[in-house]
């Protein structure tokens, strides 16, 4: 089996790369009649500049795009020796403020009084209310809402790294088949499983959901301390990042021979992966691939127990735009890169949940993940 | 030497701790004239309620405190079953909101159309903004700014956490002083301080910063690949939670013998953190505090090179009030529980930075770290 973790790491992303994000980010707001966009700390700070804090605190962090004007980013003084050594910061100027000083003063100076912006969705709301506070005439929009297309169509660099990280989470599935399941914790098969995604070359696990027998009817349950046995059907679903970006797939498999209703259940999770999977094409709502997994699962009998959307937007974080649930008119655009990941959750019994990463493409979809969706037999 | 990490875990806390402490804070911000609060996932509703979700993600979790109502959780539905198992569980009550419901809608139904909230700190300002939007005519502060004394005061279970956090924290340094300094990574160093630091039975590192030679002179610098060498100040200032509750030190180590100059910025520090810890006693303003330290550091001539805050609140996050800074009028009370930390850093040469967490009493300061203040040599 190729080693996914020793392949050249993909040439990094450059102060020109972030210059150009920057700049297409403040065309982008502008075009959508904000004066510009606030960025705190988090994945669009990130892909935007490459910079990240060491730690997000209460002191204010924050990069302002303005279509007419450099880039600027307000910065604990503390913090700016940081700030000035990533691979972005030729394309951003930095500004300090001091223990002691008002950094919201410091932020005015940045912003037009009476301008509206898009603010980064996780920015804190301390920093929010003291924003409104210091300019009562400006106006704020989520960034994820105000210009959900911003990170939301990946370039080829980017799909590149996406591949690879799905890549190797499939190795990651692939060598945790051959591990023993039944007589061990949940928790001791997660953390083989991270181990795996380092070992493949995750530079980080965000997570590693083992949810076996009713567990698995928790679609948020991570793993925990239950044994698992012989008979049990288990939820795997786990990922990170690597070079930068994300992996997240899930496989459901069993341990020893299923009976015919978990047979059964598997495949109309698998069915309905399929359909929303060739329901994907430029122009398709994103709500429609939801409605189309959704309608496999009710026409089976088991809607109700389907309780999430079929899928979330991935690149530098797990979960950002397109998110493909009912409600969300945006349409598919080649480059879009998503989870497809219906289920089913019989309370108190068990859950079965196939999840892949899946490219538009101007042809329809294609998977970055490639492990087979049969419901594979564990010991 | 005592191995504190194999000392008996506390009492955890119970369902009635967590009712008392959502309680209270409804009192409190009753009394302050607030409708109520709004807490989202972080420090204050795990102190609130001993729940985290496992991720904080786009999807509303939302605490509403009121004086004149129960406690009530609004958690994605793939989430209630993890909100109803926590040991705070009992003292609240759970609804559900499920993916293509609009949560701010629900969210709304839980608070007065005209009442003002104090809101966490790190709530997501996508989320303030939700509720800004479904509630044009409430109004929102920070809870840090609208009610810092919320968990400022520590109560005996709190100390005694705090304390076994310190104590450990303790040991990890006592030990990091026989290993290697010398011709070995920043890197290694740290990992060598978060080992430690979980060894005395931390069940998390937050950070572990090693900052040699010129590096020290950046005070948010964490661990990198300089190669420590004979004649190197080494700052190490490393924390983590142990029981739930923080430990954050930082020692000012040497390699082999120091000059003069290091000898006396060293020695300055340390007459620093010294003055602050004395000036510490119920009543005094958070910012005589900060006055003290910088008092001593600004007469020996290095003022302008004091470019932090003396210190900050701890508790179950390492930043919290009362923040010991110019301008924080906020006086200390016996409980609260802070870091003292003066510092001087001299850009492109070398840094130093002392830190004790201490503790307001009645009769002053106490200290939760007991190792020596002197500049130790290291090899």
């Amino acid at each position: 089996m190729a080693d996914t973790g020793t392949q050249a790491a993909p040439a990094p992303f450059t102060s020109a790369d972030y210059a150009d994000r920057m700049a297409r980010a403040a065309r982008t707001a502008a075009d959508a009649g904000l004066a510009g966009l606030i960025v705190m700390p988090g994945p669009d700070l990130a892909w935007l500049t490459g910079y990240l804090p060491t730690a997000t605190t209460e002191r204010l962090t924050m990069l302002v795009l303005a279509p007419d004007r450099e880039p600027g980013m307000l910065v604990p003084v503390l913090e700016q020796g940081d700030a000035r050594a990533t691979a972005g910061a030729g394309a951003y100027r930095t500004t300090g403020w001091k223990d002691g000083e008002d950094p919201y003063a410091a932020a005015a100076a940045l912003l037009r009084p009476d301008g509206r912006y898009g603010i980064s969705d996780s920015s804190w709301a301390m920093h929010l209310l003291g924003l409104q506070r210091a300019l009562p005439g400006t106006a704020y929009a989520a960034l994820s809402e105000a210009l959900p297309m911003l990170r939301a169509v990946k370039d080829e660099p980017e799909l590149t790294r996406l591949a690879a990280a799905g890549a190797a989470a499939d190795a990651a599935y692939r060598d945790v088949l051959t591990v023993r399941f039944a007589g061990r914790r949940e928790s001791e098969v997660a953390a083989d499983l991270a181990a795996l995604l380092l070992a493949h070359g995750h530079s980080q696990v965000d997570f590693t959901v083992v949810g076996s027998g009713p567990n698995g009817a928790d679609p948020h349950h991570e793993a925990g301390e239950r044994v698992i046995v012989d008979g049990d059907m288990v939820v795997l679903d786990f990922g990170g990042l690597k070079h930068g970006y994300g992996s997240d797939t899930t496989r459901t498999v069993h341990v020893g021979e299923p009976t015919a209703e978990e047979q059964r259940v598997h495949d109309i999770v698998r069915e309905a992966q399929q359909a929303a999977f060739e329901a994907v094409r430029p122009g398709v709502a994103c709500e429609e691939v939801d409605r189309v997994a959704r309608a496999v699962i009710t026409e089976a009998g088991y809607g109700e127990y389907f309780i999430h959307r079929t899928g979330h937007g991935i690149g530098v974080t797990t979960h950002e735009p397109p998110y493909l649930v009912a409600g969300e008119r945006l349409p598919l655009v080649p480059g879009m890169c998503f989870s497809i990941e219906p289920g089913i959750y019989l309370p108190g019994r068990f859950g079965v949940r196939i999840e892949d990463i899946v490219v538009c493409t101007e042809d329809g979809g294609r998977r970055l993940n490639a492990t087979p969706h049969g419901m594979a037999l564990v010991e």
